[in-house]
């Protein structure tokens, strides 16, 4: 009879453990924790963390992007590791160590390769998705950065050393490259705008930035800005900003200005620049809501315990306020009602609703960085 | 010793089973079959059918929208019902019959909030998105049309009878109500842009639309295509377009035209019509592929049985075809690199490849109609 209870038990236990499995996943996120190498899994419903995630290496400047069921994250560390995250299970599904030296990573449209953009050896190798077994390989001889996806199973990339840019186009099996020369010395970031349609790469070696025109069946450079950049600086640059830190609003760019206490404004059109926001300090990330009418905005060491948020009609500045020290970076909750701040030495992710911009709750992180929800699996370019 | 192995037996098929019930929903969706009163749980990245939920009664006409973890399902029936279904253990989880007569709904940004619009009685209905119990009732004493959710916890909705649009801020608890009126005569549908900044309705009773500026703290009609409808139809309207069909690509918004074979192009700034395009038949849905390079268009009876592929670029028709007969709907995968086609008469729903045009699978489904991916969870007024 006992044994009989032990069955009946089990079936029931086991009847608890398969309810409490079902995890549905659209509301969650990553944060990550840079210091203990963890990733910290978070619910945005219940404004708390619900797991922790360990063993991933260092995560200095790491990023990740998700599968489309969003039940796996693909996190690329700096030291070339390739970690595939299950948030279901809260465990490592996979890890690589796939180059010496990598940044950042992308996921294709279908979501079946990963790709993962290397410092040395330089260039971008691809990665089955589900396995994480070598697809493809792509040596560029230079240091790669800027990777993202586009639409068409294609993933663009740029050569820090040779200022080309290269688009790998994998929908019939193996890459087909087209090569575009000329994008300007020394690219050290690029974004991809949400329609996977404009390429644009900043550039460290001289002023301006490098557009491409992705619908354009022969692409080539557009040239962007050209008296803007590390050139006129008056202050020393403390942080290049991220490029993936700027915002579309409505019909124009919001762009960080390197080393100036400024946002530019550049018209999504022409790309002519259209004005110029005095900022607290030297903007990092200059985040749209996701409807557009607001862009928040971070700042770089020494200032870098404050956010602004500004008026995308009025571009003025409406609202100040210092979550603590070391803001760095912002998630918005998909339809925008709420944002998430990283806030480094308060050891804490703070939310605030966008609106009211009252504080709605936080979470104990350890060092947290970059915060990534799982909405991101259905954007291009994220 | 049987009972013994009957006690492990029990504990490993719990182990299997509650491997499975890990569902990860961010690349599932749901397809009314109207004939059946059913919903069909399809797999975007296998390409296949998961389940069937019955018993949501009339499903004429019916839409959903998905909570923000992308679990929850809710269906509005044209007889009233609102039904609540949860996709991971593909079950009605909740169903009310809230009137005697619905046309839509959506859900609040922040997830909590269900509202339904109603013929009668006529207004809008909001119930808690956990429970569905009753938290507000907006009386309008009309017919009320077009609703949809605008970010910072509104509802956005439009009266048949008295051309007023109403929005409803639940911000603060009570719903606080502005009325906007002069809409025009008879306003039969709206829709509202991807940044929730436009909202615009279509007229049944005379020429043109309207549109609000929702930025605007004050709204006014704004009187848009004043020569565009019925008044100059050449042909008999088969079927009043929908108006969640329209397209934005790019600077464009893309327009079924009402009882003509054409779709109108309207500057997206100015709101003035900039081109018109030929098309098979009568547009019932003009829907923008995600990166807004092609607008894909399926038509009125009795030439429902094709569909057309219009470039973005140079507005013609770069490829048609017949996938059978009635193609009621189409769905984009999230970062569009397939497209689902009802084909109510064929009991099927097709896929195809969005940029070779090969189909790449094809799933059964009982008169499928409306297909809704659960990526929907993420976008405002969808």
């Amino acid at each position: 009879m006992k044994w009989l209870s032990g069955a009946v038990l089990a079936v029931l236990m086991a009847g608890s453990v398969q309810a409490q499995t079902i995890v549905a996943t659209g509301d969650l996120g990553l944060v990550v924790e840079r210091a203990s190498g963890s990733l910290l899994l978070v619910d945005q419903s219940d404004r708390s963390a619900i797991g922790r995630i360990e063993g991933l290496g260092d995560l200095s400047h790491a990023s990740l992007v998700y599968s489309p069921d969003q039940r796996f994250a693909y996190v690329f560390g700096r030291d070339g590791g390739l970690t595939k995250v299950d948030i279901a299970e809260k465990r490592v599904a996979k890890r690589i160590v796939q180059s010496g030296n990598a940044i950042g990573g992308a996921i294709s449209d279908d979501g079946t390769l990963v790709a993962v953009s290397n410092y040395e050896p330089g260039g971008v190798r691809i990665f089955d998705a589900d396995t994480l077994e070598p697809v493809a390989d792509i040596p560029t001889g230079s240091k790669t950065i800027g990777l993202v996806d586009a639409p068409g199973r294609r993933f663009v990339f740029t050569l820090w050393d040779a200022g080309e840019t290269w688009i790998a186009n994998l929908s019939s099996g193996a890459p087909e490259i087209t090569k575009i020369t000329g994008m300007g010395s020394n690219p050290y970031d690029a974004l991809i705008t949400g329609d996977g349609r404009l390429y644009i790469t900043g550039l460290f070696g001289e002023d301006g930035l490098t557009a491409l025109d992705l619908w354009d069946p022969a692409p080539a450079p557009i040239r962007v800005l050209p008296e803007y950049g590390r050139g006129q600086q008056e202050l020393p640059v403390y942080k290049m900003p991220h490029l993936e830190g700027w915002a579309r609003a409505g019909k124009a760019f919001v762009l960080p200005a390197v080393g100036h206490h400024q946002v530019l404004w550049i018209d999504a059109d022409s790309l002519a620049e259209t004005g110029r926001t005095q900022t607290h300090g030297q903007p990092v990330f200059a985040m749209s809501r996701p409807d557009g009418r607001h862009v928040w905005v971070n700042f770089a060491h020494p200032l870098n315990d404050t956010i602004q948020v500004i008026d995308t009609l009025t571009r003025k500045v409406i609202h100040e306020f210092k979550p603590g020290p070391a803001v760095l970076h912002m998630e918005f909750t998909s339809r925008g009602h709420e944002v998430w701040v990283s806030v480094r030495d308060a050891g804490k992710v703070m939310i605030y609703d966008t609106r009211t911009f009252e504080k709605r709750g936080e979470i104990e992180a350890d060092s947290p960085s970059g915060i990534f929800f799982t909405s991101r699996a259905h954007r291009t370019g994220l």
